[in-house]
């Protein structure tokens, strides 16, 4: 090895060992172990199969997992089909579909407020680890649902319950409620220059 | 019913109707069937927990499913312990952790190229319907791989393999080579207020 070769090494050695420390110091200083509430926002792709993922995680750590999906698109889907099945999941798809396909107010608010009745029995049962709520920001949005309620049944829940919700245009009530908050940005879609929803990627 | 209420109701069923027709065109016009190039970037979570919530749903549509992992920051995960398990995946964890972990720039450039040729044997291959490249954009960021030879790679694959890569900071010439690009951003995360890295939720 040359001397640049050499010197080059023992820099990143360095940088590397200087970013360990900052990294240890942060994972030693985040000691508290609750439930988190985590929401996917955003108009980009992602924000419903994140949550999926980490449904499979909690499961895969023995955690019970409910998810209750507020905007019934499809019944088909992949996602259900293989997590679905898995022992110490329960899933629910209900609502009515997009309200611009359902063109019915009245309809789509009872059907919100069904899903928000099923997912209060989670919500309040400490046996449950994980509680998905997808799509549930529309109910907001569309107004078939009291963001005070749902914000007061989340902040009673057991304390290690962890719960996510999916959905465009979280309420800023909600985003300040949460612990972790993602914005899913469009950067670009498949589907805008033409690519039909594949099976197994966008359902 | 009173005649405001009447009139709202109108006008919403007026606006729906408008909307559906606009998104009954755009799915008309969305014709192509073929495999999609997904990037799940920035400092966001939910890039690998995305691409895992979307093998799900590629397993759930029968498709056969690769996932090779790029750093390898922990082999207990409850993905794996789940989605490893349904028929249909391969999962190799490889990599040799974080490059601050390893502070040792060769092997991790050797990991690297040992989880390229992994990839590419099922990049070239078309019974398999779904690739992820998890994390694999670090490779890119400390040159352990030519972005040029990945993007041939891509380029020539089976016409209806999809394929998912996640990390932060994906090169610009990946980007353009996407169909679909989620930019995962960070707008709060609990473990800046002090909360563990909780079983289930971030492993």
């Amino acid at each position: 090895m040359d001397n640049d070769t050499q010197g080059k090494e023992e820099r990143h050695v360095a940088r590397m060992q200087r970013k360990k420390e900052i990294v240890d110091q942060k994972v030693a200083a985040a000691d508290q172990e609750r439930g988190v509430l985590l929401v996917n926002t955003g108009n980009g792709k992602g924000k419903s199969s994140a949550a999926f993922g980490v449904a499979a995680r909690a499961l895969g750590h023995g955690l019970q997992v409910a998810v209750v999906q507020f905007v019934k698109s499809r019944t088909d889907t992949g996602e259900e089909a293989v997590l679905g099945r898995v022992p110490g999941i329960r899933w629910h798809v209900m609502g009515e579909g997009f309200t611009w396909e359902t063109q019915d107010p009245d309809r789509d608010a009872a059907a919100a407020r069904a899903a928000w009745e099923t997912a209060l029995g989670y919500l309040r049962d400490p046996g449950v680890g994980l509680v998905v709520l997808d799509e549930m920001t529309y109910a907001f949005k569309y107004r078939w649902l009291p963001l005070d309620e749902v914000l007061a049944a989340f902040a009673a829940r057991p304390a290690m319950q962890h719960v996510i919700v999916t959905g465009r245009a979280a309420p800023e009530e909600l985003i300040a409620a949460a612990d972790t908050v993602t914005e899913m940005n469009l950067v670009k879609h498949a589907f805008k220059v033409g690519v039909k929803a594949m099976p197994g990627m966008e359902f």
